[in-house]
């Protein structure tokens, strides 16, 4: 239980705050307010250097004075007053602590220096604290709200993890509004001690916590995330939104919460290794979220569509579709099922529509029962479900006939108990999420929302929350990961590094490039090198035609663009040209390379790249000259294990050109896939190693073949 | 004004209304309360056959009794009995109807019978309606409401157009709760003789409109729309959802309004074609219509942030990139101007992030006064302005330390007139779209929204509503649409099809399509046939080598997956050989197409599709054997202009191929385009001519060379 600690910080028995007084618009004071008027049961004691109450309770001058050192002390003073405060609870030997204060890292290096003496000061007390710069924590489970926010209505399901603390905070009324609850959230700040990562594995562990939100601007050790995560995943799902991809919203980041923005790409493949699903928006992180940590997990794809609105059905079933859902037709059998509840003509074979009918519950219970049970569907969609929304929408004109009536004598007549019907999704086990545009204000929303159905305020919302439970399935359901089988490093290859570092290269040639891949098994082309033209044609007839003839040198790139590759050479003769051409376009003797020509209209890439911040990372997609232009590649944390890198396969866009192709076969996948596990460990095997870029690789039939390499070394390791 | 009989069927200054009655839960009932209560000024007269009263209103038994013929008859009684009732208003002399009544062709046969009777009265009084299917309309001008649901608030500017009478109708409450109005809205249900296009062109000519959002599930004239549409969006921004794309939501679609799903491709092409901007959901069809009737036409893309939340802030400003839209760092100048009015250390260089500030109109007015008027943005998106929606969120803790002060007290307190604030986009004559999480409860979203300001409850969606502000100045900003210049049949062209058509061939041999492409200045290699080894040679040199060869005949698709292209022959010897080769590999004697060798690493496409909805259509992308696996192909109707040829060079995702790329020249767009305007216009001049397919269209430096075409024909023009 590695995220034990966590534990313990988010269920103290007493707390200490600093910064609160009895002014009720300072922050401060709101966060002690939510505290005592939020449940917590344990001890609470404001710090104030002058007040003998704050709130009601006894206050303190300074920590020393304490009758005991509390589990959790709370900060809300400015950052200048902090540290002495911060030290003097160590030394009374309290363990945990929320810093709210901002004012560090975020605002440059005076901050940064602040908040090193504010790590510095925890690891010599051995204490973890969360923050600074952040909005506390909630753990509805322990009735304990350390944000400014009252919160209302019942615990969720849901663990919120969050680098801005707005989103721990500021949406807490938004959340109320759509239903949406948490177990346990968190803002993390700027992540002086405690990091997301932390709370990921704490909450991965949590068992009042079904699913697991992150808001995230960066990652700060992208492998530990990776590991913390993939272990979760397989159990519980995990949805995150990452934003920092672009140049400004890097710049907003940064001043945030001292944030680095990443490479957008690398973060997408590292969530799809980790098993994580990615959003774009805040609200979806909310709403999707909320439907994994509620609904029964879905065993397949297969969704019911139920509408009483032709647009939204429509809207729905489009949605469905491009978010990895079939709809398919009902049997006759479920549709003589359902017809005799339906006006006549009325569409029923789905989506089930059964236009504007007044009597809901043949919708929302019946039918629904019926699509349910059928075994045809895994999931189930449904819109327009609604009562009293509607009728306090048309009562101001229907009073005019009724008026002896009031409106909450109507509503009374209209109102019954509906929590049987939101409990459908439950007593059948299949998962539902629902359209409505009325909100809690209506009857039916209410009762789905409180009986844990998630509604969305839009259909195609609802559509595509269905669509991220289907996204879970398959994360649920992949083989489990298993790190690569170790391979050792080759002698030859590491002659080939050593020899090229003696000479001061910043690059292997072609031919080293290709020896290294093939020490480690990726298919090259029949090769050689040549330093004179009777070589050079010596080699083509030892090849055998149709060969390539290429400059050989570290120090040129984008040979074809020169006129240094000359391919399909079908004579001695032609050698003999080529090998002159290229002497001729170089303006200056370099070595040539004779090659055997590969044949295959499909050009694909593999490589390993190079970040700061993720390490090495393997790449995989379209090659050859398009690939600049078409920007189809998918990344991975280095190195892959051979479920990543089948995955990988199926995730490019242009995945189509790895089947049955115009005429061509399929492509082996184990072997391109191996091929990717091995190539992700080359650069573990050998530190020097700084990129590889493998473009393009041929596809010769089925078979994947190098056919132009270039590894990067760097003198470092 | 050909849209005239539309302004009279939407300003009636008498109605009668057929299946109202004293009932208030049926249909007919709230469709005439909401036309009694809602404003109408005019003479209502309610048809019925046994009450005297209904509504507290005069009866009458049938039309004949009425005084007067009313300007609009509305029905909403079972079809079974419309016809009869629906022909007595026409021989009353009553020109204009709304038939709310369903159960016609989207019901199948019997009810396209119906439907086709309904037509043919209509057709023989000169009749005009709107139906069957539909749920009425909406002329806020003319305080006019023949929906069943309520109307509250004011007029907006926003038009609607609805092929779901859901949108009209069941989101009116959701609209009210959001601050979005119409001037205009109307359910077009299956459009048996008014339709989408109809209304589209009298709002486009509406001066209380400003903008006119669409909501499609097929467009059963795509021409007529094209060129309304294309009229109306240089002066007035159109924004449309169409769904229907997939199976399951065609399917939903046809049994809905009897509509038939089209091809997404087409549509989208068709969309961008008549400058009309495509949304995915209900939400931003609204939304952005909201945003785009209100605001202030912007003059850039660059978008100043400000925001008190940093999180919000990153959202925004990844989601402006992503759409369009730059986000400048503020000049010194203006950096100096905001940090003063800022928290120390915090960001004001764009975007300014106040961090959590108590005083909102420093936000809200001085800083948005400072941006606006800078000079730096064009746009700008503003997060977290919040009042009373946050105080009654934290009334119920600290109304604990103001035992003495109601809810209300506070609020008093807190108010003040929020108006100017609403004001400063239109003085400023700068756009704004606002992110808040605090609904019409407080009093800035609701100052803001009731100022015409688009308040939109998460940061992602006021910074994309921002994005679709800027893709409708580049539609305004857009060359003003010319028609091709009109091209006359070629001769040779004719003979070539004339010939092929005798001959009974459904397609043209590569020779002589590429001849016939070459009669309309589309640049093709220098070839010649040859039926045999001698003359297969001589041409070859004739020509110069290298050559290509390849079979040549009709009747043969995809030659190159089958051996019988051969590239890059440089001598008589290779061209003998390469004859042979083809002729054995086909198997029986064929013709030989000799062609010079084109040399270009980059392979794009034009081609010719022919659509049962749509016509003839031009296409342009990815070439090669990539085609089909990129899949990254623009549409447009034929014929094209210039400038649609310009524009679909510019929105291929892979369009970085046509710039300088890998030490390769830019594409010559002139010619280029010019080629599209060309071939787009050859189906219209040869009507046997169905599809024309280049592939590759291979760019020989900057230009482009039919180097592989096809030429389908049809026997009936």
């Amino acid at each position: 239980m590695s995220a034990s600690f966590m534990h313990s910080l988010m269920n103290p028995q007493s707390i200490a705050i600093v910064g609160a007084s009895n002014n009720p618009m300072k922050m401060g004071t709101m966060h002690a307010l939510s505290i005592i008027k939020n449940g917590f049961k344990g001890k609470f004691y404001p710090i104030h250097p002058r007040e003998k109450k704050v709130l009601g309770l006894k206050a303190y001058t300074n920590p020393e004075d304490l009758p005991e050192a509390p589990d959790l002390a709370i900060f809300v003073l400015p950052s200048r007053h902090l540290l002495p405060l911060f030290e003097a609870f160590g030394r009374k030997g309290t363990k945990y602590a929320i810093v709210i204060t901002a004012g560090f890292k975020e605002t440059g290096t005076d901050g940064a220096d602040l908040e090193q003496q504010l790590q510095d000061i925890a690891r010599r007390y051995g204490m973890r604290f969360i923050g600074p710069n952040c909005m506390g924590m909630v753990n509805r489970e322990a009735s304990l709200n350390t944000t400014v926010t009252p919160l209302v209505g019942k615990p969720g399901k849901l663990g919120l993890i969050s680098q801005s603390g707005t989103y721990v905070a500021q949406t807490i009324v938004y959340l109320q509004k759509r239903g949406i609850h948490f177990s346990k959230a968190v803002s993390v700040g700027n992540e002086a001690n405690v990091n997301i990562i932390d709370v990921l594995e704490y909450l991965g562990e949590d068992p009042h916590t079904t699913a697991v939100a992150l808001y995230i601007e960066t990652i700060r050790d992208p492998r530990r995330f990776l590991e913390t995560a993939r272990k979760i995943t397989p159990q519980k799902p995990v949805i995150v939104q990452y934003v920092g991809g672009s140049e400004a919203g890097g710049r907003a980041g940064l001043s945030h919460t001292g944030a680095m923005a990443g490479k957008n790409y690398l973060y997408d493949g590292l969530f799809r290794q980790a098993g994580v699903i990615r959003v774009d928006t805040i609200e979806d992180l909310y709403a999707h979220g909320w439907a994994l940590a509620t609904q029964p997990p879905i065993r397949g794809n297969r969704i019911g569509i139920i509408t009483n609105s032709g647009g939204p059905g429509s809207a729905i079933a489009d949605t469905c579709e491009a978010n990895g859902c079939t709809m398919p037709v009902f049997s006759q059998t479920l549709q003589a099922g359902i017809r005799p509840l339906m006006p006549p003509h009325a569409p029923c074979g789905n989506p089930v529509d059964l236009t504007f009918a007044m009597d809901m519950a043949v919708m929302t219970d019946t039918i629904a029962d019926l699509v349910m049970k059928s075994g045809e569907v895994d999931g189930v969609v449904l819109h327009g479900a609604m009562s009293t929304g509607f009728m306090k929408a048309i009562f101001p004109n229907i009073s005019y006939l009724l008026p002896d009536m009031t409106l909450e004598d109507i509503l009374r007549q209209t109102d019954r108990d509906l929590s049987a019907t939101a409990r459908k999704p439950f007593e059948n086990d299949i998962p539902m999420t629902v359209s409505s545009f009325f909100d809690r204000d209506d009857a039916y929303t209410l009762a789905y929302e409180d009986g844990e159905v998630p509604v969305l305020d839009a259909p195609e919302k609802a559509a595509r929350a269905m669509g991220t439970l289907v996204r879970y399935k398959k994360i649920r359901d992949r083989t489990p990961y298993a790190h690569p089988q170790g391979m050792n490093p080759d002698p030859a290859a590491e002659r080939i590094i050593d020899d090229a570092l003696k000479k001061g290269q910043n690059a292997l040639d072609e031919y080293h490039a290709k020896k290294l891949l093939a020490c480690y098994g990726i298919p090259v082309p029949d090769e050689r090198t040549a330093n004179d033209l009777d070589s050079a044609v010596a080699a083509a007839a030892d090849i055998g035609f149709p060969v390539v003839l290429k400059a050989c040198d570290p120090e040129i790139a984008h040979k074809s663009d020169q006129q240094l590759v000359h391919l399909n050479i079908t004579s001695a003769d032609g050698a003999a040209r080529a090998y002159q051409q290229i002497q001729q376009s170089a303006g200056r003797t370099i070595p040539v390379l004779v090659s055997q020509m590969i044949n295959g209209g499909r050009e694909i890439l593999a490589g390993i790249t190079w970040d700061k911040q993720f390490g090495h990372c393997v790449a995989f997609g379209v090659g050859g000259v398009l690939t600049e232009a078409i920007n189809d590649i998918t990344y991975r944390m280095a190195p892959v294990g051979q479920r990543d890198a089948q995955e990988m396969l199926t995730e490019i866009k242009s995945k189509k050109l790895l089947g049955h192709y115009r005429g061509m076969p399929p492509v082996d996948a184990n072997q391109l896939s191996g091929l990717l596990v091995r190539l992700s460990q080359i650069p573990l095997l050998h530190p020097h190693i700084r990129e590889i870029d493998i473009n393009p690789l041929i596809l010769s039939g089925s078979v994947p073949v190098a056919v132009d390499a270039l590894v990067v070394l760097t003198q470092t390791d």
